[in-house]
């Protein structure tokens, strides 16, 4: 048994599971800042950092420790029917529940007793622990070879995404506290952020989900969907 | 704090630090294999993993346990005398001891109650405890954008190998083994593996490391390495 510490806490755009990309960098829109905790919060920690585009964040699946694992699981990318084995997948229902997510590196803002590491692209809830930071080594980490089982390939736009008038001006009026609501709900809905067992035109069509603080309401429609409003979210 | 189990061990040509890579991929040739431990030796649990090339093997680096951590780091890509955070480098003394290897994924051999992950480009210490697998995704893993800091390509090769005599003939009949025992040796000298504070020239330039069962002996002259003895090591 082997027992660790959180280096730092996810303060992310993403306040509930759903909607969360189901890999990294398919949302370039979604912001998080990683904010590293006492004693970690040291400015040396993280010099020459700022040199690297992008990093890996080693992160604990919070939400899902103490859950009993399975062999296997329903991976979306299978349909959510046909199961493939745990260690086949990135579910975040595993053995130990260590998620590893590489993401974009904006910005270090660093002073005495407060690091924090901007980032983009992620796909990680607010609140994660984060276990380890590393650099993203292109020589190393970026197999060009790499063949890809049965996700050979990002999964395509699933939906052409509308937003109602009201939903429009909605986002408008948001600009100053979030200045990429628009591009960020476009994004992850174009991703189909359904649970796989959602087939087309079967079941429940309107959802909601709470993104940086807003709560997003929407519909699907045929090969579409709308957003029908947005509102702020009561805490 | 986060406790975590051991699915699986890994069993490396490395059976000492002294010769590892400094990274997953620079020395192909270098093979182990992660047997996954009970409970989680099932076959079921790497079903559809055989579809990948490679995998993310996340790991401990566990002779540095309970070692006490340090702001900032003297990594061997910048010469060994230069501080980089720790955050900004892959070493292994480091808040969570934990280590991120991509590695080739050759064969998976799974009967019940044996599950066995055949891996090549290995950087991996014999007997390291393996926390996680996870299939490596092309699209969310390999960003062909990414930039690298101090060290953005691989090391060039330092040193031209050469074999005396008696080494060779010891490869030879090493070959049932051993089969790919000089290519290994081959690719790790050439990678220089010696501490950065080793300059050239100076101090000792005779040393020996353990491979595979085999204690190599080899020494530096100039800007080649000569391989002078081979034998079976004793445990």
């Amino acid at each position: 048994m082997f027992t660790f510490d959180s280096i730092g806490v996810i303060h992310s755009c993403f306040r509930e599971k759903f909607g969360i990309p189901r890999q990294p960098g398919l949302v370039p829109a979604a912001r998080a800042v990683l904010e590293l905790l006492p004693p970690y919060n040291r400015v040396e920690a993280v010099r020459g950092l700022e040199g690297f585009s992008h990093v890996w964040i080693t992160f604990v699946f919070h939400t899902r420790l103490g859950e009993p694992w399975s062999p296997t699981v329903r991976p979306p990318r299978l349909g959510g029917n046909r199961r493939a084995g745990v260690f086949a997948t990135r579910s975040p229902l595993r053995p130990n529940p260590i998620g590893l997510s590489a993401v974009k590196l904006e910005k270090i803002e660093a002073a005495a007793g407060s690091v924090r590491l901007h980032l983009t692209g992620v796909d990680l809830l607010d609140g994660t622990p984060v276990l380890d930071i590393k650099p993203y080594l292109p020589y190393a980490d970026c197999i060009s070879t790499a063949t890809g089982g049965y996700a050979p390939e990002a999964p395509a736009a699933a939906f052409e995404v509308n937003f109602s008038r009201e939903a429009l001006a909605a986002c408008a009026s948001a600009r100053d506290q979030a200045p990429e609501l628009e591009m960020l709900i476009r994004q992850i809905l174009a991703q189909d952020p359904r649970p796989a067992y959602y087939g087309k035109g079967g079941g429940k069509q309107a959802f909601g989900m709470r993104l940086s603080g807003y709560e997003v309401k929407w519909e699907v429609k045929g090969d579409a969907v709308v957003v029908t409003a947005i509102a702020l979210a009561g805490e």
